[in-house]
């Protein structure tokens, strides 16, 4: 189909257009899923209504409750009401209350696949590059045109190429991994461009997924892990033969991570690309806690959270929340018992969705309060009180903080005395 | 110390003026624990420094913040900062975020005992009687004064005895039985009256809360149950021997119910005495379904709901929210099962704490939305909408209404195909 070499994502919108396109070009191009949020839900419907349009293809549109789930107010159970009577009204999916997380329930029901395009309500629709599907986040008007097209049209990205080499240390994680891509891109570094990342075969699709979620932090349009490995396998996947960069394709830029040489990483207040090593940051008071969202709510995240925490006290005047990514990574901690050992750790559970991470229940901050979060922005505000500050870590930094009750690396716990 | 006869109130009361008191006259008591809640926090520390006052015994004062925990905006996170920063500089006991509701936590905590004066700025402070201690809900100034003098004054309540005879029937429990009481009393039966449970020895610690708890709707001051039975030795609980009614006491009136008639029970909108066997309502749609609260969130509660969902799905169209009490709970129902069978039934779990009881967060309804609930109070705009429904029930029969998808009984369900 293509005459010169291709990016994955030319190679995907060139798949979903029916022509070969490149960076730069427009393209109309077919969705295979759109994805709205309940704190957007109403805004896409009154499009909807305007338009006198209704969903083309119904079962490619997904309503997921996640944002302020469950509601904490009249006016966000009113918008979640009719997110649920729309969806029931015309046969679209609802992933309702307590499912969790947009980006990880649709991962988990497979309504992200490779080579798919998704289009989410929400900035982080970068995740679903995770599978290899082109994701990326639109407003209200662009997603009721999608919903009721079944198409959108957009203009082709630059591709940025990061390729990791190396293995990463004990205790560093892929979040370290994204942070450190952050710090090099910078924070407007990859304004619309896809972010195409190499070598990523060692990482579990949990991994990817963070990866993949953190691109939007660079300003990216999409955020693609070139398929490889055999990690993604056990899921069933099917990776057709052409969602694959060509060798040649142009990239706007190249950046290499050794991942050999990192250390966990830390986004100090208030830009994502603040990133240091955690050992400058240490010893600082830390508030409150959350592990969990998109990012890093996932089984493997809470299993870090968990190794740190065995046998140890979260400190008195600290406050962990732990919040699930979705209904799935819940039972399936619970079954595991991780749930169990963050609880007797002194960790405060949580309903599967967004949480506090945006600031609007369920662990807003106070004035003058320090979080350390798993989350991906941490920008004045994003939690609550503009003068409160966020510091984006892993799971695993998270949670020895949480034990310390300052910032600390899980290794500063071997030092200290065990609960 | 008395010479005539004395209700429980009277022999509580007396004991913690110094001296025979009877209903009517008003008396300076001791106050054994002062209990204060986050949505009220702010109001008591600015009277107390109105009067330039600290606690005068700072281990009598306890700090529970779980009215809006983890916090749903920077106000409410503001006033819990400043109730722990409170707490710290006092020497008062604090139970923060996740640790439960009030009630819950000062009887797992041995703060109130049999005999003792407990205030709480709650109006469900009643609950305490469950352990023969007289517990009553104050506003502000008054918790504010008792925290400060170690004392307060009230007027001695006349009382009310309820006497239980008979066994329940399988499939009712201690709520239908408070609920049963309420009708009978009326919401306004028992003002400022203490109302003394006769012959409750069959019920367990919790189930005494279920009926201390629920006294408070029918306007009363305190609810006490009258020790007795084997069912609360294992908690170690000293009962002295003077924590008892005397033979003769003054009864301003005296009810009877038969446990042996009673069915399960609910009170239907918009007020708690509002009453109707179950199966008057059956069949309502309902929307979502809540248990949890200081009424009915504890152990033997989610195991009642688990015992009906087991194997069962959630109806497609309605929310269930469990929201342990305390951490104590969340903790033992995750060790035993009950969590997990509940999750596979398509439960939500929250954050241990009030949850949408006052519809403040976590499960706010709609307008025009129906709610069967275990909580204590299902007034016009209680937990949200001011058109939303809200009926008061049991842990089966919520259970088995979220099965159904509509208002019913457990045993509707055997009809019902089974997941």
């Amino acid at each position: 189909m293509t005459a010169r070499p291709q990016t994955l994502a030319e190679k995907i919108l060139s798949r979903r257009s029916g022509h070969a396109v490149y960076a730069g070009e427009l393209a109309v191009v077919e969705v295979d899923q759109v994805m709205i949020v309940d704190s957007i839900a109403q805004s896409v419907i009154a499009v909807l209504k305007d338009l006198e349009a209704t969903p083309k293809y119904p079962h490619k549109v997904s309503f997921v409750i996640d944002h302020v789930a469950p509601a904490s107010s009249v006016s966000v159970a009113q918008a979640q009401k009719e997110a649920r009577e729309y969806a029931a009204a015309h046969g679209c999916r609802l992933f309702d209350v307590g499912r969790g997380i947009c980006h990880q329930v649709l991962i988990e029901e497979r309504l992200a696949q490779p080579g798919w395009i998704v289009l989410g309500s929400d900035s982080h629709s970068t995740t679903y590059g995770a599978v290899a599907a082109f994701g990326t986040g639109m407003g209200a008007t662009d997603i009721a045109l999608a919903a009721a097209s079944g198409r959108t049209w957009l203009k082709v990205p630059e591709s940025v190429k990061v390729f990791l080499s190396g293995d990463l240390r004990p205790g560093v994680s892929a979040k370290d991994v994204a942070l450190e891509m952050i710090r090099m891109l910078g924070a407007d570094g990859a304004t619309y461009q896809s972010i195409e990342i190499h070598a990523g075969d060692r990482f579990s699709r949990g991994e990817r997924m963070t990866l993949a979620n953190l691109c939007v932090e660079a300003g990216a349009k999409a955020g693609l892990v070139v398929p490889g490995g055999e990690v993604l396998h056990a899921y069933g996947y099917d990776f057709p033969e052409w969602v694959y960069p060509d060798p040649g394709a142009r990239y706007l830029r190249e950046v290499h991570i050794d991942l050999g040489t990192l250390a966990p990483r830390m986004s100090a207040p208030s830009e994502v690309d603040n990133v240091h090593d955690v050992s400058e940051l240490r010893g600082l008071r830390v508030d409150q806690v959350f592990i969990g969202t998109c990012t890093n709510g996932r089984l493997e995240d809470l299993h870090a959270a968990a190794r740190v925490l065995r046998g140890r006290r979260v400190a008195a005047h600290t406050r962990l929340l732990i919040i699930p990514a979705s209904s799935e990574v819940m039972e399936a901690a619970m079954q595991d018992g991780t749930l169990l050992t963050l609880l007797q750790a002194g960790a405060v559970l949580g309903t599967p969705g967004c949480g506090p991470c945006m600031g609007r229940h369920q662990g807003v901050l106070a004035p003058g309060e320090v979080c350390v979060s798993t989350s991906n922005r941490n920008f004045i505000g994003r939690m609550g009180a503009a003068d409160a500050r966020i510091y984006l870590a892993s799971p695993a930094v998270a949670a020895a903080t949480a034990a310390m009750g300052a910032i600390a690396l899980p290794s500063d716990l071997e030092e200290a005395p065990h609960a």
